[in-house]
């Protein structure tokens, strides 16, 4: 039926991006999960494949868990990001970003403010990757759900933001593995300004109402 | 059973304000639409109570219809928004802001960037009015669907955030005029940088998808 991606997960020994792995895994797609140190993401792999029936899921230096992808899922933290993303081989890929720059002190959680408010971690990743179709998916699943053993994540919604209608559609598609259905298409690259720090809404309601909160879009 | 507020709503003309005017009316509110011409007001306090068992509405210039409310609804345009916050009377008053501050341009819609990134229409207003309570509140809901017959907009959640406890906890009451169920606290006010830019995305999910989109939080 769907297609079958290559994909490698950026920071693939976190908690986004590891839960993310084992959806795309679990859905027939090649994951192999990319870390700094590559043994730290072999043990990631091994955490993954013990939850499968079919253990498929590899660990790697994330720029060699790049090399034979379809897909870059970039799931690391916002610091050292725009280091990694300008040394990793993006060229010709679609590269999906989840990346949160979020900021933490004692009023909570905040979005940081990124070129003046101009910018977002998916628009710089496409600056530095010019030639790869970055698109931004994926920041609001709650990394608990994505580990649980719910089938899909049927109450959450997965927003897409991005330039080329062709990366959009991979991670639209993408999003069937998550959720149970097609992620929405919420507009241009740009609009990761919005998406992203939104995140920080979410972990403000799952603070005050001790719980994993999730968007939901009514009315598509 | 709920307190009964006298309520202004600044850009009472406008969808946004004349909408969330008909729902807390049809409630038991006390409600006056505002606006810069008291005539305006007024046709728009005719259109309204046209629709409720109680015609109860009065049409009053802004200022004058904030005299003897205690709440304020700031729903009006970005444009001259600063300017008319701080010529009302808003001291000891609730004012929630449902200001969502937007461009357009050939991409579409995307969110005004305030204060270089560190800032909101809701805290230019808190700033504009320091003894006023300021939240934010009601940026999300559609216009169309506040107008419309539906008893409520059950699949559509408000989120509320502010830095006052009982500030939120009149916007999180008030909600359930529009929803059926109360607002949802989604924390500082400082957050609003992230709730009125979203309205952005939910007009690019409208346009792609040719529906009325609206955010419901899961998991709450």
């Amino acid at each position: 039926m769907e297609k079958t991606y290559r994909i490698a997960v950026m920071g693939g020994t976190g908690p986004q991006g590891k839960g993310l792995g084992y959806r795309f895994a679990k859905h027939g797609h090649t994951v192999v999960l990319g870390s700094r140190a590559a043994e730290k993401a072999t043990a990631a792999a091994d955490e993954v494949n013990a939850r499968l029936s079919s253990p498929t899921v590899a660990g790697a230096a994330n720029a060699d868990a790049c090399a034979e992808a379809d897909v870059v899922l970039i799931a690391v933290p916002y610091d050292g990001h725009d280091e990694l993303v300008a040394a990793l081989p993006l060229a010709g890929r679609t590269v999906i970003s989840c990346v949160n720059p979020l900021a933490f002190d004692q009023q909570g959680p905040h979005g940081r403010v990124i070129d003046s408010g101009e910018g977002s971690a998916a628009e710089t990743a496409q600056r530095l990757a010019p030639e790869a179709t970055v698109v931004g998916a994926f920041h609001h699943v709650s990394a608990k759900n994505l580990w649980s053993d719910e089938e899909y994540l049927d109450h959450e919604d997965v927003l897409v933001c991005g330039d080329s209608a062709e990366g959009k559609a991979v991670a639209i598609e993408l999003a069937r593995c998550v959720t149970g259905r097609d992620g929405i298409d919420a507009g241009k690259l740009r609009l990761a300004r919005q998406l992203e720090p939104l995140t920080a809404v979410l972990i403000s309601i799952n603070k005050a109402y001790k719980t994993q909160s999730g968007i939901r879009i009514s009315g598509v």
